[in-house]
């Protein structure tokens, strides 16, 4: 009797996954989107805005880890973090985690969302939203970075719903906020960022993305990991000025990992991790440099839709 | 008008996902299962046996790659294959593209299912069964095995359904087995298994295929794919009497691809993609290095379930 | 975007209809079942317990009607009314329509559950819970109907759940329950309950039900009528110690219905629905005549599944 | 493992039904149409055109008799009689059973289908092609229809798919090929058609057709009848040139049918029956005399869609 509410992911228009709840526990609109909270039988307690997996209790770390970790731990010493998004706090959560961190500064526009999530998720911020460093702002993340002093920065991350056509993202993804987010970081700065889907049927929305950030930044890299409740490998990249992923060996991220005491904390992210995220698969590699992708701009059309 | 006929893959009780089929091809029941062949506007002609996919156009590259190339590009001068199973002939058709190859000999009990491969599934053999080098039996692999001399094969594959308790390949993923399998190689061989997938939460019927090869070899190396047309990470395993994959380099493993003239055919694999299999991530390994497993015997009850 | 919650009713191991929710408003369990309230774009508001279809706004009228109205207008002056079950006052709702009713028992064992439809589905109770001519208990009925003197009721409505082998209803559907039933009654009285669907294809719990209630009276009727957010044919039974719906003529039910200032009120039943009630179609009348169904007795093993 | 080919039967944007197929006989796209004919474990052996269950093993004889049993019985001796459509054999069937019918003209424009049904069908048909009173055309009917002598036949069937905007059955419901069936029938002549389904909640469609009709015939009579196949109650039209189902007694209807030697070979229509399908519920009635509906014109823009 677990199987009479199902949540149907709409992949393509051949294609949807059903996802059984045991428990509807928030079905809420704000001024921004839809929200539904529910209990999975398979993946735990899930987080669904508008139709679309945003993470669940049995694979979030892995997202969040891969999302934050590879910048946090290459750079030798974060101080200042800027987060666009991660309402729920997870993200913040492995932001927190590195001793060196003095401030975070969280700018999410949907107030009413992060206030359900402090009730409902704890498993995902674990109290970060209390912790003396972070400052939260609800505005839009582009004016809110626009006012902060250039180059005072030292790892900027956005983790932000995909930039469809008409979404509230699309502009968090254009060259205009990505120059912005290059002036805001110093020169060891780290962006990274939420990438869509990266898979050899499914590449059209995150070449667009790496594609407009080569407009902004001299080294971008791409890497992906497997996420099941997103049933796909889900993608991210890092974007800096000057170091590259690629040069970091298992033994240099294993030692940084160590020296800031979370070789047990981490359950994902390691040296080993490391060195598989950055080797690329041929095929995936061959789509990543094609030159045909788009590049998103602030004021432009840009024409991907749900599926692409 | 595309999405009236569904494949429903049943992945868990409160897990399902649907794939569209625009025609279907094939539904029969042979002596030892059933085959749906189907067209599907995503993945485009897709094989299901016993409701389970078995490849698709879109991707079938990767899966047959993945089980194939590093066993074939590992040993230096790969001449008679062993196959039990891989009924449609694209495991055949990526071990025929080492030219050094001489000899295949393939197993598969189910000659009325190889007819109709033949028939509707040339994108995969590509004409394989037809090759001078390639001997066809259908028998039960093991007797057929054992009744070759020992030390006899350079690479031995198996390309079976999953060991479901009373299915037709349980006892192709014994420990019986696997000791037969380390008798019939030579001293260079090596073994190459597709295993189950290998997820964060889906991992128990992959470390009993492990653990099982880990009686009979003294070297078992885990690695995985993602498969799209499975949603999710496909795993395969080399088991070898002396040589490590983790001991190639890329630089290695591009030389011989090179040499062998494969460099512009394979579409998968390379030197990255084997660094890339060959780092596995750290929950993974984690999982992997759990001594919790039971081992596969002949004549054992064995209790993984479909869902394992 | 309103296609990604949905409803599974399981009709069949090979037959499931989904029904879209734009909207999950309670999502409970009781001490007695679990509740879900949900807006359907189809079928409006809608009730679904223990993941039955209970009834939706769209076409509520049609089976409360068709449970209430026949036995209600076919008595010459109906006073006093027994109701077991019917927790979100429709049934009661259309009871208090006829003017000559003074007084309702109505029981029903859940009072957490009333709470919540007295909050959620006014459009069902349209206020009935107030109305000073009811009193409500939450006890089990048999109990309390027990406890009421012989012969005291007019007409006694049973409205609940289906009496599937070891759920909280079976007991109402007993021949112990229908002899005290028949004892409560007065000379005139009419006992209506639902009674299970009624198809061509699925007539098995009906047929029960009507064989059971054979034994307790002499007079025993079934009728049907679509209700679409039940995908079927639902059925009713009027039994009777003397009178016999079958001999009501339209002009007879309309008259009725004119007296009692119901003409307009009324959106389903009148003269011409009661003929069409009352008409069988062969088949249906064939499966009715059948001496095999077996009889509910209240400490029998009833072997019913959910699907029978 | 019958739950892995499922016919999806879309309803309306948030209504699905999910029927499964245990086997697929045929599935084939002729000139006009996509078939597919499988097997359900529920329904036996089903008939699926462009999307839409045609009908089904379980209760094709409701929806066959329901169309054809009310016209032939109540003429007082049918001899001629003109089908359009009725492809699969099973409206020939229960024309033929009658035994003072000397011609049928049967015309359906796709040849192809037919021979498929006649492999495939043979439930259905149960040999009527083959009865020497039966003569087959394959070619648009109007023209066919227009070509027979006025006034030359007792009874005109038509056994179609729905007038969807460009379908191919459109020209069938308008008003123009109505007038032409009243222009052929005789002065006691029948029309009998399917037409579309009638509930509370969908009536659109019939509405449109029963008002086409009520343009060329002075009596039409709508009635219904549940076919589980359909999830539905579906709908037929009798229009007359002066006589009227609703005259006609259940003694008078049971007489007809013993007289013609029918009584133990009709399973669903008789005069009990006819009193049912003729009595309509009042919310029906309600929606079938208002005069809102389209009149449906050979060269109008008919805007039904799909689901209306």
């Amino acid at each position: 009797m677990t199987d009479w509410i199902m949540f149907h992911d709409h992949i393509h228009p051949s294609e949807t996954h059903l996802h059984g709840l045991s428990k509807v526990l928030v079905h809420h609109t704000t001024a921004y989107q839809t929200l539904l909270i529910g209990e999975s039988p398979y993946f735990g307690k899930i987080l669904i805005i508008d139709g679309d997996v945003q993470s669940a209790q049995a694979d979030e770390y892995r997202y969040h880890e891969a999302l934050v970790q590879p910048a946090l731990t290459m750079h030798p010493n974060p101080k200042k973090v800027y987060l666009a998004g991660g309402g729920e706090g997870a993200t913040l959560r492995e932001i927190l985690r590195h001793p060196s961190v003095t401030s975070v500064l969280k700018c999410d526009i949907d107030a009413e969302a992060i206030k359900l999530y402090k009730t409902w998720l704890p498993e995902w911020h674990q109290g970060s939203f209390d912790d003396p460093r972070v400052r939260l702002f609800h505005e839009d993340a582009r004016l809110h970075l626009n006012s902060q002093p250039d180059g005072s920065f030292d790892v900027i991350l956005t983790d932000l719903t995909e930039p469809f056509e008409n979404g509230p993202s699309k502009a968090l993804f254009s060259k205009e906020f990505f120059d912005l987010c290059h002036r805001k970081l110093n020169h060891d700065g780290i962006l990274a960022i939420q990438a869509s889907q990266l898979t050899n049927q499914h590449h059209t929305m995150h070449g667009a993305i790496r594609h407009t950030l080569l407009q902004s930044f001299p080294i971008v890299r791409s890497y992906s990991a497997y996420v099941g409740s997103f049933d796909t490998m889900w993608a991210f990249i890092l974007a800096t000025k000057q170091v590259d992923p690629r040069a970091y060996t298992k033994e240099v991220i294993d030692t940084t990992i160590e020296s800031r005491g979370l070789s047990s904390v981490l359950r994902y992210y390691d040296g080993e991790t490391h060195r598989h995220l950055f080797s690329q698969e041929k095929d995936i590699r061959c789509f990543l440099n094609s030159p045909s992708y788009p590049v998103i701009e602030d004021q432009s059309v840009f024409l991907l839709s749900r599926k692409d």
